[in-house]
């Protein structure tokens, strides 16, 4: 088969653009061409349910709205992801934001209560408000759990889901998951500002997170799925947990991941996606794709454009 | 300064290149050379308990031996790891081992029950005995907390450490951390197949892991220590958490980073030690070192150099 | 300035994928945004020339036709490339292709006469009709330079101008550079299948090829040009000698590179650009942008974007 | 076969560190320890010559004094390298040197006369003399070539010869070469300090650098060789022309190569070395190895072990 030239020329669509990727089909066009395609599949099969990870700063690095609009219109089932991305997420919730252009002395930063994420800046005030508004709502699920005789005790899914409902805000992931039965797990969340103020919180107040309940939710889902896709924003914990938790059926039917990543040193999240299949994380013959990029600019080219291709 | 050029002969010591790096001492010569001084001044200073994360593959991959002599000679106060991690030391505990050599078609391997981490390997038989061994030790634990009136509730630090207590194998992480109070935290645990059979024992029986518990912990352990020096090989969850628990204190004292990913993401992985000022998570004027290099080629390296330079 | 969130809908241009990028205004995205911005920018100055550099296989990656277009529409004064790129050129022009999907055992590729670049192909056959067409092409131009008086000699930009003027093909690069004024310059052109063929043939024909005497044509380029913007795709050679090149002047106005090198080994490919500035490659106060990622994704990105926001 | 733990412990020769890292025989470790064994079995095949290229800033970063070794010793019997290690292989040979610990605001660097490569700086005084030292040298091989009837035309590679014997630093690269017999080349001269000179100097004075000219010379001593194995120390143009060279006798018998550079975009220099057999530019069965990873560590770290375990 034969590499086509890309033609660009004005007045393209993404979709154009894509379209062109797939006439050359190789190098790392090819690849989003491919990794595009697979997405079309994958939300047009109507017996595929979408596992999401995202790692990395995502929602402080402009995804939030993105993923909020694949849950809104239930594009997604589950939502696998950290700490990290749920506090942020709530910090805007909260009214909070997040600033760029800040400069790159980490010193002064600190001294103006600037914390950096490469370009992307957050502000302490912002999470002032955040802390203040966790704590209540922390309270009312606290004293709802005391009245539903639940013993104090949540696993994470079920509390990130209880939050969800407590917040105002539409376009927050959290919301949207709570109202649209889209269930987000996050393993590590006891790593990030909202487990620091969880743990607070529980110093004088019963609430235990339970490490170990998510599974009983995440195995139904896997097993009342009749297949699973994957999407795979960066890699890390989320990236691990969405295959693994696929292993108890075999694995993945389908998957998407985009990286920055190396494999060579073994760790998971740069490693290729048909390593998965000696594990039984993705199933013999399960299409799978790699794009080596940055996923603020790979996934919202290879989404505008599968938002064209797929069925309504 | 100037850079002074290299010079390599026969019968040079670890410590004799190191040297020679460091009167180059620039590029990742340099860089390599600046972190084992780090190291051996992190050790020397008997002021500075140090916190070490290790993500990646880096039981299978050989370090599993370098990271149980830290912890035997209690050069190390807190790991920080992955529940993968923890699951290969309890595999290689329980008479299991990492392979290689084994070949790259991952069906093939798929069928052979074979597992593959980039170019190590585990075998199906040897996570059948971790299965059956670590469900007898959740039994015994169990049995544990009920007759203690802990209601079942273990948080994950004090759930290793019981698992590490009734090990037998003398090299195992887990038991060695036990045994010299060397705290192991893994806000992760439950992604992992040490996770998964924990599910699987709590469906039938009582054992309830507090995500948050450890915090308790972990804030005691960076309040009670002076100053606190961080080793952290890889990045991922491990590293996130052991510079946010120093969050609590103002960040730590000095830190040696080694990793492979990019900053340019913003994924806390590849960032540079420096944004960490920014958040409070290092100390403004610490000092900070990141090589960018394979763990299991330059942590060896650097510790080979830095055991001559320590006062014992 | 806030980040504001990226919104992604169906039927989106190519321009409101990238204005949402430029919103958004940081990682990768925001690089991208910055890149088009100044792409745009250098293209509409009437006062700047663009030298384009272009190293790794992006002829045989599908770029072919979009460095013809910028030629033909004299978008760029000076194209800065390889060998390789000069010989895929040809190959095309001589009727070759460049393929996909081949397979990647290496040694059965190269028993079927096969040529790999990643999941780039060649076949044989297409470089045996490149090999008799460029030994005829020589001997003409060898021909000419007797009659001329040149005594045999002459510089590679030359050498290639010559050979566009004999080509067919109206989407060859060399052929549309050498009618539309735009000059080539490829310094390490002897490592090439192209500089194989020269040297053949010069072992019975004269033909001298002086690879000083370029200098003389780029440094007149560099000063008849009020301004020099550049486009560094992939590092290398190509983008050393764009650089170098401006030196004569005090350095570019702008500069824009796409790369996936990482700066810390030092090797100019993945140096940041600013470092350039300490050379007098680049201007103070130039404005200088790069984004981290696959050539054949990006570049066609941004251009396509830009080729809506340029004068006509 | 078992991955072995690594044992590390105080007093550790470099060859006890690479013996560990063979018996781990995984991830990076395992990559070190084959390329340190085939450099063994490379230099103690008496029928193997050896090619080394050499791209990135190695000499300014520490090197120099390495390769002059290897030369010294014959241990090499061509040196394949950019412009820009000759440049400043000369500049310390009339004296000057390279800095380190300058700071990194290039704007600064540049009004201070200083040039910035990642953390290695250089001084344009030192520069300076390299100029007016390297004008004198070309007028001397200027007049040597009108005396011996060349007609001002001479190859790169005769050219540096021609250098090196009228260099006096017995430290030099290019003195070494030229006395030992090991040929340098460097197709890519013209791209640098140097070639700047060069063709300064050509522009009052008759001397013709003919770039196709070595390739006699080198297809001679590819014909010549029975064996040749190849030491490839980044990528670029050097490791191409390696590889390239080789082509005409069906490829290198055995090749090391270490980058920092991915494979997927393609470019040769992250090239896995597997894809050079399918162009013959490596032989079937031939024995490749590549370690990821900063040269300034990787090869002093193998050429220590490796100087202990070859043949006097």
């Amino acid at each position: 088969m034969k590499v086509n030239q890309l033609n660009i020329k004005k007045d393209m669509s993404v979709s154009e653009l894509i379209e062109q990727f797939d006439n050359s089909g190789v190098l790392g066009a090819g690849r989003v061409a491919r990794a595009s395609n697979l997405l079309v599949n994958m939300i047009n099969d109507e017996d595929m349910d979408i596992f999401m990870s995202l790692a990395g700063p995502m929602v402080p690095g402009g995804l939030r709205n993105i993923v909020a609009g694949l849950i809104r219109e239930k594009r997604i089932k589950v939502l696998i992801t950290s700490g990290a991305n749920i506090t942020h997420d709530l910090l805007e919730a909260f009214g909070g934001k997040h600033y760029r252009d800040l400069g790159d002395n980490d010193e002064e930063l600190n001294d103006a209560g600037i914390g950096r994420i490469a370009d992307v800046y957050t502000r302490s005030d912002d999470f002032e408000v955040f802390e203040s508004e966790i704590i209540k709502i922390f309270k009312t699920i606290s004293n709802k759990l005391d009245n539903n005789g639940d013993n104090g005790i949540i696993s994470i899914q079920r509390l990130l889901k209880e939050v969800g409902l407590l917040i105002d805000d539409e376009n927050s992931i959290l919301k949207l998951a709570a109202e649209n039965d889209v269930f987000i797990f996050a393993p590590g969340l006891i790593d990030s500002m909202f487990g620091l103020q969880l743990w607070m919180f529980t110093q004088d107040n019963k609430l235990i997170v339970d490490a170990v309940g998510d599974m009983h939710y995440l195995s139904d889902l896997v097993f009342e799925s009749e297949k699973i896709g994957a999407i795979m924003l960066g890699g890390g914990l989320p990236k691990h947990y969405t295959l693994a938790s696929n292993l108890l059926k075999g694995g993945i039917d389908a998957g998407i991941q985009i990286t920055m990543d190396r494999p060579e040193t073994g760790s998971l999240s740069g490693a290729p996606l048909q390593e998965a299949k000696s594990w039984s994380k993705a199933k013999q013959g399960s299409n799978l794709e790699t794009v080596i990029g940055d996923v603020t600019i790979i996934f919202p080219l290879i989404l505008a454009d599968a938002l064209n291709r797929i069925d309504d």
